[in-house]
Formats: C-alpha cells, structure tokens, sequence
C-alpha cells in the first residue's frame, strides 16, 4: 500500500528511506570520482528504483551498472542509456541482450570465456551494429573473471578485440573480496591490489597492441575509500553506498550516521513470561542476511543499543533486552520500533516504479521527522 | 518474464513446480482432513497465488488462513470468503481489518491481549455486524498466544465472548515448535501436546460456560501426520504441505519425491583453478534459509548428490564437489541445474496474478518433462 502520510501513520513493517542521506551519500560518491577523475558508473542492485538512479547519474540517465536483466529492461524503458549488464553472459538471455544492444545508443555485456563470445558471434546484431563487450578479471575476488596473469586473459582480450561484429569496450573487475576487510587500511589493501592488478592488465594489453579504451573497478568499500591509483583508472562502480547498511558500517565504509535506510517495525505483543516483545517485522521485510550474528541479533534497534532482535520467522520478530528485565511500559502495543537492517540489498519490497518487487521512493508533504521519503511495505 | 515454454528454454533462475506433486499433496491433505471429520483451513502464506488457493480449497474458495493484510485484500478481491487473519491484531491495520469484515461474509481475526479486544471495540462495524474474533493460544511454541494454563486465557476469552458487537469465533493454536521435530514420533509428540493442551483449554470454556464454536491446530509436520486425538478438533490449517521443501523432508513431513518445487539455473561460468562451476541463481532466487548447513550447502542438486551449493551472492551461485575433481564436460556453460530449496515461503517470485511478489503458475503446452507448471523468475 503507497501512501504519502507520516511516519506514525505508516502501515508496519515499513520500509523507510531517509532522502537527505541518500542526496549526502549520492554527492559524495560523485565528488570523490570527481576528485579522482574517473567517471562514476552507479550500480542500480540495491535499489532498482528510478528515484535512485536519477540521484546516483546526477539526473543524466546515462552510464549504470545492472547486475539483471530486468534491471536492464527497466532503465531502458525509461529513458537510461549506456548500460553495462554486469554479469557473466548467460546462455539463454543472448537474444534479450541483442534487443537491447539494438534498441540502447550503448548496452554492454560482460563475458570471461571463449565460449561466451562464441555465442555472441551466434547473433550478429542489426545495422552493422558491434557488441560491447568487457573483459572480467578476477582480481582475488574468487567469483567471476580470469585472473589477469593467466595467459589466458590476455589471448581472451585479443580474441575479444579481433573478432568480427565485437568492439572489446572494457576490463572490469569487482573487488567484493573488500567485503571481507574490517577497517579503512584493510579496504584499501583490496583497492590497491585490485587497482594494480587491472592496471598492470591493462599495460600488458598496450604492451600487446589490444585497443582497449577503459578499465572499471568497483565495490562501495573500496569507492567509499579511494586509494591515489584509482585516478588511472577510467571508472568506477560502487552500488550500495546510495544506502549504507550495518554490514557496510561494520567493515568500515562508512558511519552509523550515514545509514539512510530503517525498516520500521510495531509492537504487536507482550510476553513478560519469557521476558520478550513481539514485532510485526519478520524475515519478509528484513531477510536473513546478518544470521542473527550482530551483538543485537538480526539488526540494530535504533535508539535501544540494550535490546536484541534475537529471532524471526516469516511475520513475526521476536525482541528481548540483552540483559535484565525489559520495562515492556516503554514499547506499549501498536509502538513503533525502528530497525537498521544489515543487508539492504537483500531487502526486498512492493512493486511500484521500480522492477523486482522494489518500490520507488515516495516524497512525503509532511516534515514531523527526518525521513523524507516513505516506503510502506505491508 | 512469463512465457508458456518447455523446461530447456525457460530463462533462468526459474521457479518451477510439478503441478501434479501440488495436487497429489493437497489431495492428501483432503483425505486426511476427511477421514479425521475435521475441516482443513489451509494457510496461504506459502505461495500466494490464486491457483494453489484453488487447488487446496478443492475450488470452494471458502476457508482460508492468511498471514497478512495484502493477503486478505488479494485472496477478498478475487472472490475468496471466510478468511482468518491468523496474526495478532496490529493496532495500525484496524480499519483495514474492519473494511474487509464488512465486505466479507466471514473475516476473523486473531487475538491475544485485552488491549487488542479494547482496539476492536473501538471500531464498531456497520450494520450491526460483529467481530469474528479468534483466541490465539500458546501451546508450547513461544510466539504468539496466551498460555491456556493461564488464568488470563480464560479471562481474556469470558472478556471476549461477552464484549458488545463481537464474538468468540474460535481458539487458534499453531505447533510451530514441530519444526524442531525430527521424525514422525516427534512430531506426533508435539501434535498431541497441542492437541491436548487445546482440548483441554475448550473444556475449561465449556465448565466456564463460554460459548466458543470450534477450535483449529496447525503446521505441516503435525498435519501430514497427524493423531487420533486431532479428530476432536474441528479445523486443522497446514499451508506449507502443498509444495514441501528440503526443511519438511529432514523434519520427517514428506518424502523427498513429495517436494513439488524446483529452482531452476543455468551454468554461467567454469572455474577449474578453484574447482567450481559458476551458476545463475544467488539468494535473490534461492534465500539464504538453509544458512548453507545442509551436506549439500544452500540446497539439494537434484540428481547430483556429489555436488555442494557452497555459496551465493545476491545473483551468483558457486558449486562444487563435495569430494574429488569435479568433470567440467558434465556441466557445459549454459546447461540447466535443478536446485532443491530449503524453505520454499521463504522463496520471492515475480508477480502475475497473485500478492507480494509472488508469481501466478501457468500450464505448459509441452510435455517434455514431469513439470507441468512452469514459472520464470529472470
């Protein structure tokens, strides 16, 4: 149910977005690209909303990440350009790739086979029209790409470049191993490895005479923390500093302060017998994604560092102070409960302007808070 | 993307079902409903969707539990009548609850506190209509309810059958503690503590001179096995039983070629230095529910016990071999692997005809494999 009213009125669990964060947290990213002199390429995974994209591109529509396809379709059909589909071709979707590649001024697809640019040969597309393609190298991440000292990579590039009806756009690697680092040093380890690693691919490639015009990096750890190398690169493509998260919190990226996101939660029961409140937020609104494994279980209760979100099911979440009684007069029934989710990519809401069930961004009249924009997710 | 088509050229992930193990299970669910003399109220929470609400109903479109309000309002709009709104009453969602009691024939709802019968007097309904008011009891779960050896359960149910424009429909009880059951013997354990401790709680109604019509247990592991005893009940509400999952079969609810739903993905990538291959379907298609715990991590490969779903990311899935080399020339890029969820209420599709996010099941044409439903998800 969309609807603009405050946020006591809110229908719970409500997912809530806080649209001064999100400007703060979208101009940062684009001063320090600015700074550095590369080109910033948003990531649209977190949101996939049009409000969103609108603030990360500045308004320009132009040069985002995707990570599916029905992100692509979405931002082609209203208006984006210059759309990099950030994933590992997929056999079955090389014909929906072709209409967009087709349709879009510029559609890019990512492969790290042979194989995959074999299919792509399969399909030429219309009007002399070249794929974009880019390279994925792995850069110590462990998902996708070759590794850039395998020869592999660079017979790979050739390949790419040499071929008829293919134009080799770009090497991209994504540093998600910065997922793993705790701290602002270890964040920028993995962009400097990162960095040098594409870098030094990207010599090896001039070395070799393979044209090859930019080289896109990405993480929000890492852009949230840029190390002086970056400038030589050409891009880069963080996605979920538009949000923040705890997990983001916790690895370093940024401050508590800088969380734009709650999932916003009533109370809906009182259970002084085994010392616990019920929640009307359950696994549907908040995913699983922290394990239960935050000091405050599955997410940080805003305002209450003393309560614990120690279990959920599908509709429910069960809350208990992390020591001691709780005084259950402070969260009398139908209160709200503010929670900070771990994962926000992984938070998953109603259909309105936006695709996958994610819902865009609602600017509300009135101003008896610090959220401006409303998300009602029940 | 819907599209009526054979499994191999479905776009991955995909969610599929086997349409006949549906029915096979709801028909079961049926017979033992019949043979104990007791109504089934299945819970919709599971899927969702218009058609498994019609298969469990038998076509009656009468006699359904929902979880929240946009599934009231779905199953209301389609032309669905007597629904329980098995969750406690939240104060924000009163209205909406009181506009579909008047709209309805039959719409309960579900309470455990005075405070919440207090909400419910304040809201008159029209025409004289009265609440259908449910009991929840606590028998042994710990989520929701009052302890039915608590004096304050008969109290709250005397508050209840006596309070002006309402009226006692029912005393609820849900064994979700089965879902610690391992094994028949447990989960009859549990379903004949429930059983027991709901009987005796509509004895105590009964001495106390409490009119209360009936009385309804639930959960999928004490419903597929259910006990002599459930026979005095009068409603039983399973929901989950008409797909099953990985999660039902460990506990003991089914058997494995009872799981009615498949996710389907494609190989995307061959990664031989870290022996693994590379698939299409992350936690966006799959949940993390199973927290990778199982032998054979995130889910079961169907077909291919040797085989380990060893982690994901929100659109990427890594497998290997749970020993040994893994044979690459067994899994080409781009071929199909049928994955076999943990939790299926915990999987999002794309909407068709049915509420939050998930996807309406569409009959196949073709025939070349035992799925004859087929839903995309990519």
């Amino acid at each position: 149910m969309v609807s603009v009213v405050s946020v006591q009125q809110l229908l719970t669990p409500a997912f809530t977005v806080d649209i001064q964060k999100v400007e703060n947290n979208a101009r940062r990213m684009i001063e320090r690209c600015q700074a550095l002199g590369v080109q910033l390429r948003p990531h649209m995974k977190t949101h996939k909303t049009l409000e969103c994209a609108d603030i990360m591109t500045g308004g320009s529509r132009r040069c985002i990440v995707v990570s599916t396809l029905a992100e692509a379709r979405f931002y082609a059909d209203r208006g984006f350009d210059d759309i990099l589909y950030a994933y590992p071709l997929p056999f079955d979707k090389v014909d929906v790739c072709a209409e967009l590649a087709e349709c879009l001024e510029m559609f890019h697809v990512l492969i790290d086979s042979e194989e995959a640019l074999a299919e792509l040969t399969k399909r030429q597309l219309k009007d002399g029209k070249s794929w974009l393609v880019w390279l994925k190298v792995d850069c110590s991440n462990g998902r996708v790409g070759v590794r850039p000292e395998d020869p592999a990579a660079l017979i790979l590039a050739k390949s790419i470049a040499e071929c008829e009806g293919v134009e080799l756009a770009g090497v991209y690697a994504h540093c998600g191993n910065s997922y793993q680092a705790t701290g602002v040093k270890e964040i920028q380890a993995v962009a400097q490895e990162t960095t040098t690693a594409t870098l030094g691919f990207m010599e090896k490639l001039e070395k070799a005479g393979v044209r090859c015009p930019r080289c896109s990096i990405g993480s929000t750890p890492t852009c949230s923390h840029p190390i002086p190398d970056m400038a030589r690169l050409n891009e880069l493509h963080p996605g979920n500093y538009i949000f923040y998260d705890v997990q983001q919190m916790m690895i370093g990226s940024c401050q508590m302060d800088d969380i734009a996101v709650r999932v916003l939660t009533r109370v809906i029961g009182h259970y002084p017998q085994r010392n616990q409140l019920l929640v009307d937020c359950g696994w549907m609104a908040l995913s699983l994604h922290s394990l239960g494994m935050l000091p405050t279980g599955y997410a940080i209760i805003d305002g209450h560092p003393d309560l614990k979100l120690v279990g959920m099911t599908q509709e429910h979440g069960k809350i208990e102070p992390t020591s001691g009684k709780l005084d259950f007069d402070k969260f009398p029934l139908g209160s709200l409960i503010s929670l900070i989710p771990y994962h926000v990519s992984a938070l998953v809401w109603q259909c309105a302007d936006s695709c996958y069930s994610k819902k865009a961004l609602l600017p509300t009249q009135e101003g008896d808070c610090t959220l401006d924009l409303l998300i009602g997710y029940s």
